[in-house]
């Protein structure tokens, strides 16, 4: 867990505001859930790997006794925990208040979570997540508007050029089938393609025979892996030519009329790419997977898909349901040297004799100008003042003497 | 704890916008510390009775041995706690980053905390907090700024009018001093003081007869409680006039550079307000204590003070604080209708047959020119869906049939 100091602080909101601002203006709603949630909801199977991450609320108030009765059964100690994801209670939010929400409801999030991670570079027990998701619209509408607000979000935080790596867990479940995995190992299956990119064809193929996947199986898939491809076009005819046949034709249609309507929002270079390997974590995933990518990182800078199955869980009724996450500490960690705000800022530097109602007068009217202000003593070292200020984000100074008045006041530029 | 949603959740944000922006003008720079931290620093006895209200986190990997063994010390279950403020919070983060601040640190914190009330009408177990404080000046600079920049967010939301109740603790000492009451009994009798609005001046007297508080002392506070008296002018003369002899010149003399300090900023009418019998509850308190009014209520909308001697439990070395927290749930309470926002909106109601790609790129044309767009399919009953359109936020509405372009887009008002 991190503390965040000014600079870090004001750089986080300011990424935090392009994103809320964006996302509202695609037509999104901000939303907020209690950080904790029940316990018993936090491990209903659909968190994941998280739900062994999750840090739980001491029960309050529980005696001796209750404590010694508790050994043989931990779960008794508590019966809140601390959220590890926003999909989980955002399922409970929609189950809870939907008579509140529109019919197609299109939720943002954007808030901290917490998992017991080993301590390592770049891993936090506590960080962001940016969250959208629509609930209600089993159309490619909804994963073209999660795609074409994400996009906009990235080009108003100055990173132009991203795209978007696009798969459906049902051309993989098609694949596999196809191929001729058995259904009982298609997970393990699935586990393993999904290091594709770290271990390539040949490791994919190894791993599985090791691990004694259905061998006719393997080799067709081996054969398939080893074809010589471009990049599909994101048509009909890419993304049949990408694929085996026996894909079903609803799923081939669905990617289409997704690639054709972000193509009708972004202009004719709609920045999609079929791939049908992509895999994507999450067991909660139904239909459409994609993960947001920026030619400067080889790092996702976010991903989601189609969980049509999980709202039902919670709300005994399936809804379709469609999320994404924007990866909120990547994107700030890529903007570590974003450029000035442009914001007028200056720091009143004063002699000890300045009367306080001088200094504060002279504070007031700045302000009222539009500019923020900071008051500080003169100091021995100047240096380090001036330098401290600049770190802290101030574009100017000025010396403030017992005689000094607005007018008289005169900026300097700090850098 | 409750879940906001989207009317809700916007009018938090926007709450917390200008708080941030003003605070930000004033020269205040925000920070955030994790949400947990060390259960001893908890529990150290800075947070008075909230330290009884704080959540604890479960410790992780205990075994059955080990839970058993916590029965005779249920401390042994944790070693992390939620905060319950943030202001315990504030001193370990100067303590940790002191060398990477200025020197006169002036921070903003906007955050939730837990606690663990009963549930009843306008208590949460989640909160937001939202305070700056002053670590490092001693001056009463540091008061007037707090002062300044609160009453200027008060403003900036359309709470014009705001007024500021202020007292010293040193008042109240050399009060209870001057009075008669021994140094073992004022802590309680500041406790019935503090009631003084609730229970007035007759039932302060009978409660402390009641828990056996040294007569004469009782009498000689009764005798003063009943002179008549008029609301004192914040200046020399005004504040000795309001309090009997034995006064400390320095208080006397902190307490009148604070007022000529915000009449320099906020004109000649500062709406400060001497109070000597405020009492405010913490006992980390060493000097100036204020609270926040505003005519249109009559429970404060904030309120804070001096507590010079915290900092240095934390770091092993006196350093001057001062801090205010201004009281965001009830100002968000107080603007629950809030004009509007003037943001441009509109809901695009579609037929059936409109491809979902004339759709978005109708969508986006829209977004490019600022507007806020959100899409709904055509419904039976257009009387609920414009309804709710409207009570979400949005200001017009446009029918979207499959010949419509972003020329032809009639927009109508929704209300």
């Amino acid at each position: 867990m991190r503390d965040f100091l000014p600079a870090d602080k004001a750089r986080r909101e300011r990424v935090l505001a392009v994103i809320r601002e964006r996302y509202r203006a695609h037509g999104f709603d901000e939303i907020e859930t209690p950080v904790m949630e029940e316990y018993s909801r936090l491990h209903a199977g659909l968190g994941g790997d998280n739900e062994k991450l999750s840090f739980s609320i001491l029960k309050r108030g529980m005696n001796a006794e209750a404590i010694r009765a508790a050994a043989d059964d931990p779960a008794a100690l508590t019966d809140l925990g601390l959220r590890y994801d926003l999909t989980v209670p955002l399922a409970r939010f929609y189950a809870t208040n939907r008579a509140q929400l529109p019919t197609v409801f299109r939720a943002i999030q954007m808030a901290p979570v917490w998992r017991a991670e080993r301590p390592q570079k770049g891993r936090y027990r506590q960080f962001m997540q940016c969250d959208i998701d629509i609930i209600g619209d089993a159309s490619a509408r909804a994963e073209a508007e999660l795609m074409t607000a994400s996009l906009d979000v990235l080009d108003a935080l100055g990173l132009e050029g991203g795209s978007i790596r696009v798969n459906d867990r049902r051309v993989l479940d098609a694949m596999l089938d196809v191929f001729g995995f058995v259904v009982e190992e298609r997970p393990g299956v699935l586990i393993t393609i999904d290091k594709l990119d770290k271990i390539g064809p040949s490791g994919v193929v190894a791993e599985l025979r090791d691990r004694g996947a259905t061998t006719g199986a393997v080799d067709a898939l081996a054969a398939y892996l080893d074809r010589p491809s471009s990049a599909p076009s994101f048509d009909e005819a890419g993304i049949r030519a990408a694929l085996p046949t026996g894909i079903p034709d609803e799923v081939i249609a669905h990617l289409v009329a997704l690639g054709e309507t972000v193509a009708a929002a972004r202009g004719a270079d709609a920045p999609l790419v079929f791939d049908p390997f992509l895999v994507r974590g999450m067991g909660y995933y139904t239909g459409t997977i994609f993960e947001l990518a920026h030619p400067s990182v080889d790092y996702s800078l976010g991903g989601g898909g189609r969980y049509d199955g999980m709202i039902g869980r919670f709300l005994g009724q399936d809804v379709p349901a469609v999320g994404f996450s924007i990866g909120f500490e990547r994107i700030v960690d890529l903007l570590q040297d974003a450029a000035d705000t442009g914001e007028r800022s200056v720091v009143l530097v004063h002699d000890r004799d300045v009367p306080l109602s001088t200094l504060l007068a002279l504070k007031t009217a700045l302000i009222a100008q539009g500019v923020r202000v900071r008051v500080e003593q003169r100091a021995k070292n100047m240096k380090a003042l001036l330098e401290r200020s600049a770190a802290d984000g101030y574009a100017s100074f000025a010396s403030v003497g017992v005689d000094t008045t607005a007018e008289s006041l005169e900026l300097r530029p700090l850098n």
